[in-house]
């Protein structure tokens, strides 16, 4: 095997295939060969004004670097292994195009701030999907929230029944942690978007760059402030990883309600035929399986990073070879999280609720207890015993297989003389949802404040540029 | 036993002792008591506000809450694990004092929304400390830089020595570090002040509250849009472990080289006495165990981490009791962030840096090969061929035990014959230093504006007043 | 303060109360008080056999050590955290009490191979209790099984009703995870009661010890065949944290299935009062706070899996002081787990299985379409096309809102004609579950089968006196 | 899109391809093609045995099975993503060969229990080929550790030199680890090596299967007790990531050292070149990128193991989607392992040992104080107190610069008149090492019966057909 790896100047023999393998990057780095590009020919231009390389040098390794490009985008790119990674491979071909001036391209820069420029460039572009992806299934929770506004079902904790809670406010609690989720990766964005070139290898270089210009012509607000720090830093990787993690968090709990909903006990929701498989031997099965393997994905978007976390952990400064290993993680974990926001966006659009089942399940688990023991402290009784004599009141009810509103007014009197025939009107399960209007609560004004909210947020996401 | 837990008015008997003691949280969220009363005092403040309980109540019960909290500052307090958390524990006391009043502190809000509140008081409280510790390491580090701003040492990439740096420049690529986590602290910050009260159990109330009124009253930006997600959002806290994590991580690798700095093959430095420990069986050894622990330590604060984001995996809305598992992983993390960014800032300060050994270690390593390739290309020379000659005139000296710079210019011209008398000053270790002023780099201005940058930063944080 | 470590012959000055406070171990070691002071008296009677000290001196010892456990058991001991951890704790209060003698026990071991041997002492008792309670709650499942031989459930797959399943097999189930949770013990155990002692600091001593008499003495099967490997081994821990982890993860499949079970959709179950908590808020809910908390749990036990799992990455050998790290997040397991066992089994005991709720299930779902698509291959019918037709079926069915059985002849005539009158024999839902006597299935003699087996087991394990 | 899925008998539309996408799993799980064809000769031979089919048309499927194989071993294979996995390709295909006969294969099984045993069967296959690597890395380490038997280094703790050790007996502390994961996944491997077919979708059959000898036929030792568990476990392949995290977390240690050791202040390594490589700007370097790498994909192992416990986390019985995750994880890891383990013997292989430079760094570090405190116990001093007086010695020496064994006899007796001109023999380096011989210790008697030991486990290694 002929030995033609950037650093063969030296070793007397190859690298045996094996470690070839072992080490190799470019059969999943290729994907930020777009970013690599931008990020050279940012490189080449400033090269050009700083007078470092010939202004018409810097003009011929742009457009070289075009070309580069379009035969990629095209598939008439021939990547060769045996260079490595996207970085050697690109900068080969344009060598093979150009000829010598190819490899001042170089110049100025080392593999360890180039890579660092271009992976940032490219977590940068897929963080920004994530946050429309993030934004447009909030989008659809928001309308289809406006779809339901009137509909009611238990609200749980514990898995318990608890109080009625409309549709709307249900759907829009998830909306919520989505827009979290935005908010998180614009903040992550303003990491992500530095620039390290400047940094070379480690220490910095002779060279008279402007790097300040290279991260504007990318569009990066600033620069490292050190070069050391710039060439080992990744803590913009493990915070994508993190708000990944977090995205499917969110996902895998509004999966888990799918697929209870969609259970025959609960029959809440209607699976969408497209969202939906069947089963090799049980053919009248419509089994949620989006739902389930977007939960069962959690578990991988976790890994990746905790699997980054565990690679970062006590390596010495400045660049070592583990920091590799934070590309594949991320791929894998973009590859994710963008489809499952994409999916559930999708799901959520087509979905059918049966708010008839929602609405008859509300009369199970005495979800009027509250309205109750909220009826009582109105009478003039202390919190802690209105809600004792609520207790007696449920169990007098449980006890007879009856609702709350079932039952008999001496009885409730017996219990607590300063009931009145009032109770009732109290005690009706869509009037104690309209009742709570507290900013943030279940009632139509909050709803729909919540609702002007959010479209008031996405229609600043739509005109961002970022 | 008798059946005093505030649900106790519909069960026949009372949990064993062991479910008791399974489900406990008061040994540990006693810690949260300051900020538990905070958050009643702001809620009974507001209740009066609002005309739901009388002003002369709402003064009472803050004074009432005054005296539990002086009690427990003073450990006069008597805990009760049979009242189960920290909230029952102050209330039963408050209503001990104060009769009947006590038992309407808790109108219009759920332990949800309460334990919510005084959980993000203290995971606030605590960021901000973490914050201001990162901020102190920063600072320590910045004025030991300008100790070292002369000295050399070598810069390694894969843990081979690469090119000479500043050592002020390597201290500070960890101070901008720890300045990042703290940039990263008050952008989780924004997301842990908002305040979930009002949301009651899940629903919200009927109650006229204003919500935001207590959110200001206790220092918070505003209020959960959602009261559904209000009471089982616990994104905070995942975003606080992973800041956690992060900054963890940071210092774990800042361990990795004190420790490697501390074997006598490097003895690159002095271990302070307070900061080593000695072993059992070998008298003489100094070890770094307050930097093997603390790199040790890493673990468990990932690990706190992992948990949590495994314990919401999955979660249907709202509150479920699995998330009361949110708390005793903060603590912990808490604990070592807090003391491990502490105790790092002590040692900084009292390690002594072994100048002589970093500098007589950069003889070794061929550290001014990149030298040479610059000079190489400053002669016209492409940069990949000048890295091939470089290669060259590297063997050629390794091959008889020489440095570069002792290699006799006719066997560096045999190599390249445009190699001149002029290269030896170039493969000065220093001069190297000396020459990379890129933004970011080594050279000495660069550093001075590192400093500069820094300075003004720190400046900033001791002003704020969160 | 005094300088009173061990190590403390050398240092100028004591190390700082912060580093005291962040390097102690004996806040939490105390636990392994027993299992230190066992193998110190295991390792003095060694010293006196092989005449490295008097036997009379080994006598005296042994003597001391006894005096010692039980001025600890009897909470008599006064712990001093400037002596650091529990060994040098109990070593002091043993020379106190014996003067000279007492120093004598520490010959020809370190700190590192004794402490080695506590900590295995320790884990292995442990995980003996863990082996006993998972074959309790097997053993409380096998019971429960025997009791509901005869009661059928909706069998699910992806959450949806697939075949009935007799809810003796459903709990079986479980039975089997935990059965294989014991085995994987018992593999564990193999390799944690090996003896690091003889290990000395990392090199073994120059004294004629006897390691192997020593291990036979605790009750240990054999030593370590390296000194390096025995001090810095921490894989028993990390096996067991697996296993607890594994342990973890089974119960929180089954904490989901109570808690679904206990929501009214379902109806499944009955949770026992002593289980189960109320809310403040709402008087009526009866929530299943155990098995929630339970579930919880299971991402504490992983995180310490993923700590420690963290701390070894990367570490040289032999011992660092990162090791250290071992124990707090095993103890926090062991805590977990053996709760975890312990409670499951109890709540298991007393849980009321509504098998009537189960029984009506049943009727939705189309629980026989499997059984009609077999009896469908019975006429003859390749397999896939069995299948195709009984998805037909269904949806014939399904569109009337009937179940399968209560579809005329004619109508299924007309979708296959090979369809007779016995198809209906076939459709029940009992005989569904009679019929499928697979080892392994769920029909009653698959069942019985099953039973004997685990019984045969739980008697074996009964039996053993590891 | 046609729907061709084989659940589509159902469904109106076909899923859309995005859904496809998300759920596909024959990209990856080609892989287990030899694997399920295994599996299912196993399965078409018993249906014939028990005459669910007949013979004839048993021996025909296997027939046409082998032809199958054929094609995809050859690359003849046309892959339809729309069939969704290896299994279902592979009976389109067979199907197409042999016609309805095809048809009859899936006779009594389900995709549940037919995937769980392909699975397992890879599973089984690659931690076979794992515990080869292991013992032929261990075997590796035996070898180099008989070549240096009478080199010694400086044995650290806390990364600080504490005691000589042979260099052999280094090498063998990792062999003794090795051995220890080969050991593991024996064990591992009884767990996995359990056939789950007859087990179908969730509940058994109701075809006379004779499950136990099909899981004979494939080489396993049984079946599994329950239908339910059978096919929603995935302890095995937990407990094989599990495994394999151990087995990088004892590599990524030994990686560190070669990373250390191939450091210039170190020096106690040459790297092999095909397993080291250079740097784009830095021609002299001779990075460990091998190593390290290495030690960065510890991370991505332990990542796959977190990822598929959180995937398992609470899920309810039997089988759910999610679980289709467990093999992704499974397969990066598979790779990852099996190659670390092989590149790692490799490189230990050609790896050059300086052990000049090892012995040389014996003369810092005051490795003998040890044997000082040693020599003044043999006097009549208790431990304590030699220690201290040892630790004096060292300071007095450090003091001046020199070694303990050039301290004047006339300084030692101003310290401890007990002192004797004996002292100097046991100072020396090498002699240390040769009196520690206690079982596992570093002497020369011990380090031959270690290699015996392990000479004698890989011989039976060898011998072993499993």
């Amino acid at each position: 095997m002929k030995t033609n790896q950037s650093w063969g100047g030296r070793f007397a023999e190859g690298p045996k295939e094996a470690v070839a393998q072992y080490t190799d990057s470019q059969s999943y780095d290729r994907a930020l060969y777009a970013q690599d590009i931008r990020a050279s020919q940012a490189h080449a231009r400033m090269l050009g004004r700083q007078g470092i390389i010939a202004p018409g040098e810097a003009q011929l390794l742009v457009e070289g670097l075009d070309r580069v490009r379009e035969e990629i985008r095209s598939g008439n790119f021939v990547w060769k292994p045996e260079l490595e990674d996207v970085h050697m491979n690109i900068e080969a071909r344009l060598t093979e195009i150009m000829g010598n001036v190819g490899k001042k391209l170089h110049t100025g820069r080392s593999r360890n701030d180039q890579v660092g420029l271009s992976f940032r460039l490219f977590v940068a572009d897929r963080l920004e999907t994530w946050r429309q992806r993030a934004a447009g299934l909030c989008a659809v929770l928001v309308q289809r929230a406006t779809e339901h506004a009137n509909d009611i079902l238990p609200g749980c904790t514990h898995l318990q029944p608890a109080q009625p809670v409309s549709l709307a406010h249900h759907l829009l609690a998830y909306a919520w942690m989505f827009r979290r989720d935005a908010l998180r990766l614009t903040d992550c964005l303003d990491r992500v978007c530095i620039s390290p070139l400047g940094a070379a290898a480690l220490a910095g270089t002779t060279y008279p760059l402007d790097p300040q210009s290279v991260a504007e012509d990318v569009g990066f607000s600033g620069i490292y402030g050190n070069s050391m720090d710039a060439v080992s830093d990744r803590d913009f990787v493990l915070e994508a990883l993190f708000d990944g993690s977090t995205i499917m968090m969110h996902l895998s709990r509004m999966c888990e309600e799918i697929i209870l909903w969609a259970n025959p006990a609960f029959g809440f929701v209607r699976l969408p035929d497209s969202y939906a498989t069947g089963s090799s031997i049980m053919p009248q099965k419509k089994n949620p399986d989006v739902a389930e393997l977007m939960r069962g994905k959690t578990g991988r978007v976790y890994g990746s990073l905790m699997g980054l976390l565990t690679t970062m952990k006590g390596l010495p400064l400045a660049y070592n070879r583990d920091m590799q290993e934070d590309k594949e993680g991320f791929l894998d974990a973009d590859k994710t999280v963008e489809a499952s926001l994409r999916l559930m966006a999708g799901m959520m659009e087509e979905l059918t609720f049966r708010t008839d089942r929602m609405r008859e399940a509300c009369k199970a688990g005495f979800l009027n207890a509250t309205e109750l023991a909220d009826y009582l402290v109105g009478k003039g009784i202390p919190f802690r015993e209105a809600h004792h004599i609520t207790g007696q009141c449920v169990a007098a009810a449980e006890s007879q297989g009856k609702g709350l509103e079932d039952l008999p007014l001496p009885e409730m009197q017996a219990l607590e003389p300063r009931i009145e025939d009032d109770v009732y009107a109290i005690l009706d399960y869509a009037a104690a949802v309209r009742r709570r209007e507290t900013p943030g609560g279940t009632g139509p004004q909050s709803v729909a404040a919540q609702v002007a909210q959010l479209r008031t947020w996405l229609a600043g996401m739509d005109g961002m540029t970022r």
